[in-house]
């Protein structure tokens, strides 16, 4: 299953507005089949690991890490129905579709065909749909705020020089983190004191720079949409994925309104000493309540640079 | 000769005045002796070893971090005269010793005494010895300055409040580094607001507090002695190993002075926003001159806490 959530990677952001699903179809040990949503959502995942095995998917075993949809359209037949009728031993998904449309009748129509279903929750195939889950619990898109500092928390100096904190790899490693976002935003003073062109500047992914969003109370430059609060996310409904750069009191804004869902830390081995913070006032009143919101995911070298990825711990209190 | 170094480690810092030295003696392929500096700083390393191994020394190859000393004095006979008599086959050693009492003359007896001498540079023995080189060749101990932090870069809430920004396991990890250092400082804001005892409470190791200083112009209250700025810590003669605990002030003056070698971080996975700084403003102005001074040496998690170790890049010209 860690495997199908590998390729269902692939398919981010591209997929949307499906979610990016990943598929493996295995048979005597062997992966006889595999796949992920393709760009604009169509086909599904199930629909290409089965059209590669053809009439080997009978007595296989399938994994996938969502389950298939219920969901007849005119863009496809609802893969509930294709798995359903490939004959396969059995059908293996991590995560229920919340999909009003699917939600558990798709694991029911292929279990009432014969093929004996399992759910097996997996942590690898939740992280790789976050986009698509947060849209579908909490109607608004997954969050990433990426931060590039010095040693001591700082992202300029106190004369507002910032070009450049980080490295190379860095700064292409955020290119390619913006091509995994359906969506990109930036505070009005980043904008204006930066002019950030906010695209993917990565040989053979140029095609793939966000939307561009400024939040503002004021109007938004041509090609750039206006957001007026953190809040004001909610209306990107064509968004699985938000990528935001600062700065520092965009920071604070996202963080204060809890609409932050992944930490990107990129930190450079060097000391500013007062110099332009990286995150403004977030309205933090005491230590206790900072303490328990963030664990280390992944973290890496870049350069000289360090990446850290933090996720927000949510509760289910929260 | 990495292992010798890691001996060496052991005599950190209570060698103190004498360098910290690590010794391992080989015989066709066992180790049969081993030495490091004795607390107050006998026995030396190579009489530790050599002793251990008694008459079964002659024949073996002794490897040692530091040339043998040459000068005999009161408390025991010189090095290279043990080494010298001992009929070994062969003497390794990593860093030559700058003290002009021994500088090549401990090398040149023990060659002259009929056995083989081999100087055979290693990062590890120097690494262990940094406190010593500094002194002879700065004359100043090595300085570490620790910095607890958020990810963010903050210290403290901007009410004042930092208990505890850093959990118990990086706590007890800075008493231990605390314990490897023959003083300690810290700047008078932190003095007056934290109220620091500044000692080693680890179990087993309370004897190991290091002596008080504080960095202010000023007096200095009881049991403290008072540093009135950075380049004041040529005059700590018996210290090797400095460590400088902050605040924000204090580390920017070190840093400003370049009398910074280590830096070590502890950064907790909270986000502050607009709190107290970790270091003041150290007077740069170029974003240029920020880099290529610090290297990533070490890094580790304890509990929900990052420690990282930066080493000061010293290049010829510095």
């Amino acid at each position: 299953m860690a495997a199908a959530a590998r390729l269902a990677v692939r398919a981010r952001p591209q997929s949307n507005p499906n979610p990016g699903v990943g598929a493996i179809l295995v048979k005597d040990g062997a992966v006889i089949g595999r796949g992920w949503t393709q760009a604009g959502g169509r086909p599904h995942a199930e629909a290409m690991a089965l059209s590669l095995a053809g009439g080997d998917a009978r007595g296989a075993t399938l994994y996938v890490t969502l389950e298939p949809c219920a969901h007849r359209s005119d863009r496809g037949p609802a893969c509930s129905d294709l798995v359903a009728s490939a004959g396969l031993a059995a059908l293996v998904y991590a995560v229920r579709d919340p999909d009003t449309r699917t939600a558990g009748q798709g694991a029911r129509r292929i279990a009432e065909a014969g093929t004996e279903v399992r759910h097996v929750p997996c942590s690898a195939a939740a992280d790789s749909l976050e986009g698509y889950l947060m849209r579908s619990w909490h109607g608004r898109p997954h969050v990433t705020l990426k931060l590039a500092m010095s040693l001591d928390g700082c992202t300029a100096l106190a004369s507002g020089e910032s070009q450049w904190i980080t490295g190379e790899a860095a700064r292409a490693h955020v290119h390619s983190r913006r091509a995994m976002a359906d969506a990109i935003l930036v505070g009005g003073g980043t904008w204006r004191s930066d002019h950030p062109r906010l695209d993917v500047r990565l040989p053979g992914l140029e095609g793939r720079s966000p939307a561009r969003y400024l939040l503002t109370r004021g109007e938004a430059p041509d090609g750039v949409q206006a957001i007026g609060s953190p809040e004001g996310i909610s209306g990107l409904t064509d968004a699985q994925y938000l990528y935001v750069e600062g700065g520092a009191r965009t920071a604070a804004a996202f963080l204060a309104a809890d609409r932050v869902d992944t930490l990107h830390l990129y930190r450079a081995p060097i000391i500013l000493g007062d110099g332009a913070r990286s995150v403004a006032d977030s309205g933090l009143t005491d230590l206790a309540s900072a303490h328990d919101r963030w664990t280390l995911t992944d973290r890496r070298q870049l350069g000289s640079d360090r990446f850290e990825a933090y996720r927000r711990i949510r509760h289910e209190r929260d």
